[in-house]
């Protein structure tokens, strides 16, 4: 294979690549079901990650593959913690809707993931100017895998209500790694055909008029 | 459509999934053509960015299209004092690959992208306990429109070698944004078959045994 050999995609391959990134969906425990992910399906996802973009070919990244119960339970506690703090920051009317939303699926998915961004300790191309590149590399990894796990009709849930700390010392992750993502994957018995959170009219869609500038502010 | 409505993906679909990834490209100056890129186009690539996932369905992004040659000149002009000031931090022998490598085609490419996250000010959901988790929403909407962009055969670039304050002066840009990434859109005399960076030998690529933990460090 040389250096220029191109792959051109026609307009059908474009549309099943949108149909992916329409049909992603983040996955709570109330839709996941117990089976487990066979060993092939978890390495082509991890196979995505590593394909993702990273600012000077740094590949920031460390997976840890979590089945541990023990591990999971303790992992629940921060989460519990962390809402319990998180829910007295809205007002009255959010707060009613937050405590009936599941936001995690920890011990119901058969697989969580912890990403971490592992830092050098030279200095990387690209990453001299915007020292948040190498954490924004890890985040191009995740998406790359919540996609593939669409495409093999697995789901997943990025769960962010955790202190970050606490999962550090969980995992015994080396003093420098920054946790990016705590991932919980599995098959599903569902997905939503829009965001829950849309459904839910927690908040509205917005359009590209809402979000798109021309040239300049 | 009901939310309960599924889309089961085949495994053709899901090998033409990693097929994009695979063939997604860091594109520099050296390779974009002039040609301008069609707005529907532009359309399905922004589409595919709002798309993306975002913490507690924030959707904390804004794009501004730049086409403007004077604009971009200024850009480049942060590019170039950028860079002065990176080459340096790297050792001798890294500082003579550096200079050789071409790194950006804000000039070259007819659409540059500025990114920024659009901060709310009220609580957002799941954003408080980690508070980067706007900032990596904006990182997923990047992706997507480079996943998008690739099966619409146009290339981007991420330019990372900017001081992110003289962007968002030259732009204008509210207060509270932050620049998330600095994009260049175009169609391409051809892509690489694999990094640039990796072919180049500037670092080797990372194996699933390099980068994977089972339960725990």
């Amino acid at each position: 294979m040389t250096h220029s050999q191109q792959r051109f995609f026609y307009e059908e391959e474009q549309q099943l690549l949108e149909e992916v990134l329409l049909h992603r969906r983040d996955v709570r425990g109330n839709h996941f079901k117990k089976e487990a992910i066979p060993k092939g399906v978890i390495n082509k996802i991890i196979q995505a990650g590593l394909t993702a973009p990273s600012v000077g070919f740094s590949q920031p990244w460390e997976f840890v593959l979590i089945k541990d119960e023990v591990t999971k339970q303790a992992i629940k506690e921060t989460f519990a913690e962390e809402t319990e703090k998180a829910v007295k920051q809205f007002s009255n009317e959010k707060q009613k809707e937050y405590i009936k939303l599941k936001l995690e699926g920890i011990t119901e998915s058969p697989l969580n993931m912890a990403v971490f961004y592992k830092p050098k300790n030279t200095p990387v191309l690209g990453q001299t100017s915007m020292p948040n590149m190498g954490k924004y590399s890890v985040v191009c990894a995740i998406q790359n895998m919540w996609l593939m796990a669409r495409s093999l009709n697995v789901g997943m849930g990025w769960v962010s209500i955790l202190d970050p700390n606490k999962v550090k010392s969980i995992l015994n992750a080396p003093k420098e790694n920054e946790l990016i993502g705590y991932l919980c994957f599995g098959y599903t018995d569902m997905f939503y055909n829009k965001p829950e959170l849309e459904i839910k009219k927690w908040d509205y869609k917005k359009l590209q008029e809402d979000v798109v500038i021309q040239e300049k502010y």
